[in-house]
């Protein structure tokens, strides 16, 4: 009853397919990682025939666990040359979930210039020519909508996509329809716009809870979970209170909130983009406090901003989303940003990878510093297919390339977000090593380095950062293949019982006697493939690396420098074995 | 008596420094590619302060030798990521060598901002603010020789290495003080740029020709070497007659001439850019035919091209200029050509990777296919730094990347100049290999593949490629070590008595004992360098292969693909032990 939707986008069938055995046991980042390594020639061209793009729900996808309905997108990253997973809230995760899809794997090419559009029902799938491209996300789901009705779920890209640039990112529907979740970092929605794949609609209908092994230990283990949720202050109030944006003035105070392209760690209007003012202004304009974005979400980290009319403006920008426009390039004006959201929203692009850009680019002069309508104006830009447009849309590394600026805060293609790695040193660590390029999620060092959640290491010095990250590398990629959002780690890193939870849903769901360390395992066996992947593809441990000017130029105000070095940092993967 | 010049740009100090043992009997790319493997750190930003850029003039540059007065220019590349050698024509090189000078190597970079220029004299050499900054190449030179005067010779950046782009190249001036000969490929004005070096200005007087162990040897050497240079058609007649143009006719007749972004090996227009016509123009005109670049050119493949009222409207464009602005991009316009090439070299940029790029973006939709005012337009732009021209003078893998382009004829991030590898086939295996990116120029297989110099091996079968393509890539090196123009290969590979000429010429130079097998030596010495440098910056052998739809896709009129698979490829260098 579990199959994978096998799609040509060259000849146009769908096939749903038994699973094959070395795929078995797999879900979300695990699967989609694995299909693109044996799948994807690692050479190939991203945005090529050759490339696959594959959509996974995790291991815990539609179950009644809390959080657990995230969708994994795979393939090829055209931003960083390497394998990608990036994933997603919003409806479609647990949708395909329901509906015995555990993965969609789209493959090949349509004839350029022509768009589809992906119908999923239960047991049937089908292409049909699209009746939105052109159009960008909100008023492509709305036709949609209209077309396909309340009940589906959808997947789109916005004209970024269309236009195949590497920030382009893939948009989900959230429980109200609106295309705000996306699986942004990497460029996914290059790839599905190359495949000429406009959107997927999902129709949950006739699907069902996946079967589980054992039901009375499933909902036992889920409860505990949910106890364990509720419990922690941050998954159960702090996020829902001030969302990510809680952490501007976090880091503002620990003086690793990069301002000015990451020339200080402190930015004097902090307070101007802080959780604590979204919160007071969405009470005040009648907007929503603690808005979950999937199903089954218990943490409800999002809102809904009203503009100053009280009429709908944009979701609550992410603490990255808030900095990359904020901070790092000089925009005090939580509206200004809160629109830029939804631009990027409605476009399709990463926040973090057009944010840092602005910021890049003003560095080169190609924006003036802190000119919030150049900015935009430039957000626009994307969506027309302006030069600049293009640039900003291909995310920093092409927009400090074109800009001719030296110091781009970038890994393997891709921005660093949110956290200076000289004052965050366990996420610097993470940057340089991660097989994703630079990304915060994928090993959340902030948790002991800020949070003093899962411990506590001094940010600023360099001992246990190379251990902290491993280990939350590690662990992240066992999330990511649950289906679990990431915040539920703080659940899991501080509160005893989350984890040994966790590993008794996956056990009484599959009739697994998994333990601890079989998860530990499993995040080893994921980041290996992956790292085997990125060698094929000619990604090395030099690349491992970040930008010379953090070990360079010291931070104020601690002027410190990211001084782990690059044999340091080539320890990360110690299980690797590193043959090429 | 021969020394080092190395010039920090930081702390603005010059000193005349002893050869270091180690760089004993290295000259040209030997010396440069050993010193930028030996000194700079392989994964610093190439527009940081940790790159170096070292000019070099070959072994018997100074010399009475024909032809050996070439500029060997070698830096971390900002457009490959890897080790880059560009050599260029023009007087600084034998200027260079008649002051001793066998290096000049620029650390550190200055003030953000601050331009400077270089005076180098016979035992002096000064850091001064600059004039010129801000200005193109052409009226850059003028205003030097202004106040530096006709004896002097120049390397200049135009303004695309002001703005650190990534085609960005390296200017040196002819012997009529034109800036018309570039270290073109691989962004090496970027780094110029990057340092706050506008300008270098070599003042000859008091310099002299090198020293010889042994004259009355080298002179007959000398002599056999220019004869055979006068024996062999294309050295003596053919370039000197229609310059590198005389090939744009013979590519079109092996269908190995890329046209419309390499979708066809044939351009219906071909005799309106051949060389045949840029002679007759040039003639009808009153311009002048044979031109040599610098002092002791034999071979002379270059002119000078009137404008139709007989103005000076630029040097001779080369085969792969024409071949760039002209079939791949559908302008059968030689007067627009030149007047692009005329700008490429005032602005300072790649004709290749620029050219490239025009067809790329309109393949992408950036510019009308076949459109001359629109790439006049964008040709302009790259000087006034507008986002389109920016991006266009970044090169075609940035072009591709921005406009969406799937079919991007570049490899490590160089792009594939005028010779279709589906129909050159030992060129395809040197675009695929070279540590350079793809290079003709770095085995220049056309020579067995179409002109039968050096034998005669089919260019639509694989037998034979790899061997070819290994051979002249170890030649190359060894060519671009001694200072000699690239073309004295035509005589080495079929004139029995060129190479032994130029050994011996080395021999009495330096009081060797070399055969020939020593400059088969040297040559995999230099190439063994720089791999080893490109795998320490992260280049594996995954990054040897042609874009996949050079293998997917067929090319008319022979409908052959690129079949030398991937595993063939990586035997080329089957001297190198590949470790990391």
């Amino acid at each position: 009853m579990f199959r994978f939707l096998r799609v040509n986008m060259a000849t146009k069938t769908c096939v749903l397919e038994e699973i094959p055995q070395e795929y078995a046991g797999l879900g979300g980042r695990a699967l989609t990682s694995t299909i693109v390594a044996r799948e994807v020639p690692p050479t190939c061209t991203p945005i090529g025939p050759h490339n696959k793009l594959v959509f996974a729900p995790g291991l815990l996808g539609a179950t009644n666990s809390p959080n657990a309905n995230r969708l994994s997108v795979g393939c090829k990253s055209p931003l960083t040359e390497g394998i990608k997973e990036s994933n997603a809230g919003g409806q479609p995760g647990g949708h395909l979930a329901r509906l015995g899809i555990l993965a969609v794997i789209i493959e090949n090419m349509a004839e350029e210039g022509q768009w589809w559009q992906l119908e999923v029902s239960k047991d049937h799938a089908r292409l049909v020519p699209s009746d939105v491209a052109g159009l960008n996300n909100f008023d492509a789901v709305a036709n949609l909508v209209e077309k396909y009705g309340k009940d589906c779920s959808y997947i789109t890209i916005g004209r970024a996509g269309e236009f195949k640039l590497t920030a382009a990112s893939i948009a989900c529907t959230d429980r109200e329809l609106r295309p705000m979740r996306h699986a942004g970092r990497g460029g996914v929605g290059a790839v599905m716009g190359s495949k000429g794949l406009k959107a997927i609609i999902v129709n949950p209908e006739g699907g069902k809870n996946q079967p589980l092994n054992d039901e009375k230990a499933f909902r036992e283990a889920s409860k505990r979970f949910a106890k364990a949720l509720a419990e922690h202050p941050i998954t159960s109030k702090g996020l829902a209170d001030y969302g990510t944006a809680v952490l501007i003035n976090i880091l503002h105070e620990a003086g690793g909130l990069p301002t000015a392209n990451f020339t200080v760690g402190q930015f004097d209007q902090h307070e101007s983009v802080s959780g604590e003012l979204l919160n007071q202004i969405t009470k005040e304009r009648g907007g929503t406090v603690a808005h979950g974005c999937m199903s089954g979400c218990m943490i409800r980290c999002s809102g809904i901003l009203p503009d100053k009319k009280g009429k709908f403006q944009s979701k609550w920008p992410e603490y990255e989303t808030l900095w990359a426009f904020g901070p790092h390039s000089g925009i005090g004006d939580l509206d200004a940003i809160s629109q830029y959201d939804y631009l990027c929203d409605d476009i399709g692009v990463d926040t973090i990878d057009v944010g840092v850009a602005m910021g890049v680019a003003m560095a080169g002069g190609g924006i003036p510093y802190g000119d919030a309508k150049a900015v935009l104006d430039a957000m626009h830009g994307i969506s027309e297919g302006t030069p600049l447009g293009r640039i900003i849309g291909c995310g920093t590394a092409t927009t400090g390339r074109v800009f001719g600026v030296r110091r781009v805060p970038a890994v393997k293609g891709q921005s660093l977000p949110a956290y200076d790695p000289r004052a965050v040193k366990g996420q610097g660590v993470t940057y340089a090593t991660s097989p994703m390029g630079a990304d915060h999620t994928a090993g959340y060092a902030v948790t002991a380095n800020i949070l003093s959640s899962g411990g506590t290491v001094d940010p600023l010095k360099k001992e246990g950062q190379i251990e902290l990250s491993r280990n939350l590398q590690v662990a992240t990629a066992s999330v990511d293949s649950v289906g679990l959002c990431l915040f539920t780690a703080f659940a899991i890193l501080d509160v005893p019982d989350a984890l040994p939870a966790v590993v008794d849903m996956l056990n009484a769901k599959f009739g697994w006697q998994l333990t601890g360390d079989d998860v530990v395992t499993l995040g080893q066996r994921i980041l290996s493939t992956e790292i085997d992947f990125n060698r094929r593809a000619g990604i090395t441990l030099a690349a491992d690396v970040l930008p010379d000017f953090f070990t360079d130029e010291k931070l104020p105000p601690h002027n410190t420098t990211f001084d782990i070095t690059h044999d340091e940092l080539k320890t990360v993967f110690n299980w690797v074995e590193e043959k090429n």
